[in-house]
């Protein structure tokens, strides 16, 4: 039996204002592997009257969920379950009620984290499927509350949940329905407020790099790239959506490209919140995070799962679960980081090239554990479909391009986002110099290579013996040279006569 | 490290009358997996003369070829090597002269090997690959020779090789390249005087199953796919397509759909070698080996890879490569076999029904390898192109479209050639149905069901009280009953109230 047979469970239980989540997960080979979600629309906060006190029917609909979700719960010992309530049930003053009955249908407590616990469980989730080690100012958007947090690493420097939420947006400034300048305004006027006392302590601390870890930020994301935007989220582009929406009377009108159903309700409460942190907080760019709530009580649960380098912890996994050859992948990997050197002061490539160069060599025959034949197609399924974390959507689009051409022909890439385009047509082009000249799979047999680059012309120089003494390779290198030419991307192979040289 | 990265390396080159092969691989997990495919039509064959003296020219292309190859010989210990030539070499009477010159280039010598020796490394290729223990003829039409065993489990009992290629039949019977029936008849019964001193023997001997293991085969079936017609090769369908050939005058202008040019100047020959071996030994049906030569070649040198039964040894192949739970796994198969079981009588389904279900509901996790949430449109990705030895392309294509549908919304079956239509919707309502019923993974937690069948009908009866205790499993199969029955695959879900039942 593998190891893998009998890798335990863990499950994360997240008791939302909106919806309760049961997440089944387990360990396989350094990466997280779903084997189960389940997702409920309680809408508990939905029944929290005026008075803060939740009705009865919010209960029982809660009590419901639960009963399905602790079936599963009774084949996973308790300390690899983790339960817990959010806004809705901080807020709500019978609370106990709820919480007696929960834990005797769960078998197991739920644990009503206070806000800043929240933000610190979201800021972990968040770090741990990030990459880069940037000061980052992580926003999550819930239906009762909003977690702004700042932190460094795994480190959270400062953490905050304010009590603005999508949920509770929509009811207060929306509740008529109609998607007025008044009503936005309104909405915006008051998150604004909200965030007021933090304003601050943020703008001190300061950052770097902003991500966003929730449904309205991934829905705002996914409208986006739906209507052909970049996956960047900036204000310009909020506005953009802002004026979409009110194009539209109201509410159950809305139809905007890429929209779901299930998003639209709370779309234009979750866009003002998200106006106003971007226009208290001065926030230039925001992406979307790997993970939040339930990702951090995972990992958490998971302490093995903790690595310096979020984005290396990745390739590793993802080299042991497709039994990558590890020593040949890094041979590729450390001949494409030389040639980059190579051409760096020339080019000045962002330094996001190098990182992607690396990622898209150290996993270059992904591919071929499905099929050899098209193993350039499987590279790009596998690569758009698998979880990357640390590797934003962008950059994993351009990874499966690059292993889409990682051999055989070469056809130009399609326009993405996580490059210029120049930049990722030169690290294709190294990709497959360094892929060709690793072909022997041994290092001591790599050929002694230098290439010099003259803006777009690289010069390849290999010395004539050991050409001779690898004439596939030869071939192989002549072929390519021919290939990046036609593309009208000039590559030269030039032969070393030692002989002359050494006259 | 992990083990993958230090298991060997093994090469195998063919050096074939048309073409020369090398095919370097590695053991990863019990399958064989492909690291590099290098093929060079040396056309070895056409430089024979009359008096089988290989001319310098031909010799010369072969001697270029093989330092090709020897590049990538070095990095492989002698005792993973294996290369054999076949029948120009075996008919060049100077071939000594080029095997000398041969072996200094490679490092290795080349064995010639006898045509019965041929035969019996493309039945270990062919055994290796493919599925059940029933007695097979086994076809191989290569250039200048065919191979005709027959055999059962891996021992052949009959090994002929034939003096009939593609190649030499070409050259034979359709030098002036054009496509009339006098052509057509005379390649047909020339190949069959070569088969008449075998058909004795090998209708004494019989056979349950035939498949041909060359690429004339695998070109027609992919011609016959392209058409639209099912994978099984009868003697109609090739009559079919020496009508069609027949269509045009010359070879050159042959223009068949699905037909490609590399493959379209030995189609008529092959095709008639084909239909001679069709006509003398009296074969109804015929599919495509998932190996030959080198297959054998690269199996003999693993022996490790030896397994009484191939398709289960490739199914745990994939269970380990992909770290399914094999403890789940096997609950499902087992759930779905019982649940096959109850409705065998009344269904009668073909004995392959069985085998498929089997391996679906194996494999039924592979797609969440990739990711959750779209794990049935992955695993139908995967399995449509691994390398699956032991089932044919038809199955294989089965088994996709069966995990694309085992969880989540239904939708019809498309068309497919490896059951009945029949069959295979309720192979997939019972492989739905034993992946609900394993949801807690664990074998003992399984409910004690009864399945009762009226043609159509299902009904699964289930005790309340463990219905009561597990909600979650009783709201997906009422879901479930819900969705089969909307598509016209009625299925009740009966609760047994014991109280009643022990009155």
């Amino acid at each position: 039996m593998e190891r893998s047979s009998v890798s335990p469970l863990y499950a994360a239980i997240d008791l939302g204002s909106n919806s309760f989540h049961m997440w089944i997960v387990r360990e396989v080979a350094g990466s997280v592997k779903t084997l189960a979600k389940i997702k409920r629309k309680v809408r508990l906060a939905a029944g929290l009257n005026h008075d803060n006190v939740l009705s009865e029917e919010a209960m029982q609909r809660g009590w419901e969920c639960l009963s399905l979700f602790a079936e599963r719960l009774q084949d996973i010992p308790a300390e690899r379950i983790r339960i817990v309530g959010t806004a809705a049930l901080r807020t709500a003053v019978n609370a106990d009620t709820f919480l007696a009955k929960a834990k005797t249908i769960l078998g197991h407590p739920v644990d009503i984290i206070p806000g800043e616990e929240e933000a610190r469980i979201i800021y972990q989730g968040v770090a741990h499927t990030s990459g880069g080690s940037d000061k980052r100012l992580v926003v999550d958007i819930g239906g009762a509350s909003t977690e702004v947090i700042i932190g460094a690493g795994f480190d959270a420097n400062a953490l905050t949940s304010l009590k603005i939420g999508c949920v509770t947006w929509l009811e207060r400034y929306f509740k008529d329905r109609e998607l007025t300048a008044a009503n936005f305004d309104a909405a915006i006027t008051a998150a604004k407020t909200a965030i007021e006392p933090i304003l601050e302590q943020y703008q001190q601390l300061g950052w770097d790099t902003c991500v966003g870890a929730s449904g309205t930020v991934q829905a705002l994301q996914e409208i986006m790239l739906e209507q052909g935007m970049d996956e960047v989220i900036t204000l310009q582009k909020l506005k953009r959506l802002q004026r979409q929406a009110m194009q539209y009377e109201r509410l159950e009108d809305l139809d905007i490209e890429g929209l779901t159903l299930e998003r639209a309700l709370v779309f234009p409460s979750g866009l003002s919140i998200l106006i106003a942190l971007f226009e208290s907080l001065q926030i230039e760019t925001m992406t979307l995070a790997g993970g939040a709530l339930r990702e951090g009580m995972v990992y958490e649960m998971m302490s093995q799962m903790r690595h310096h380098d979020v984005r290396e912890r990745t390739l590793n996994s993802v080299k042991q679960r497709f039994q990558l050859d590890a020593i040949h992948s890094g041979n590729v990997a450390a001949t494409a980081a030389a040639l980059l050197q190579s051409c760096q002061q020339a080019w000045q490539l962002e330094p996001q090239a190098a990182c992607l160069l690396h990622a898209s060599s150290t996993l270059h025959e992904i591919g071929a554990s499905i099929e050899f034949k098209k193993s350039g197609e499987h590279a790009a399924y596998l690569i758009r479909h698998l979880d990357l974390p640390g590797f934003t959507r962008a950059q994993q689009l351009l990874i499966a391009e690059l292993l889409r051409r990682h051999r055989e022909q070469i056809t130009s890439l399609p326009e993405q986002h996580a490059l210029s385009a120049a930049s990722a047509t030169r690290i294709l082009r190294l990709l497959r110099l360094a892929i060709i000249l690793c072909h022997r799979r041994e290092h001591q047999h790599q050929p002694p290579t230098t290439l010099t680059v003259n803006d777009n012309n690289l010069t390849l120089s290999l010395p004539s013996t050991w050409l001779a003494q690898n004439p596939l390779t030869q071939a192989e290198l002549m072929q390519e040279a021919t290939r990046q030419t036609d593309m009208g991307w000039p590559l030269a192979i030039e032969v070393q006569d030692e002989q002359t040289d050494s006259e």
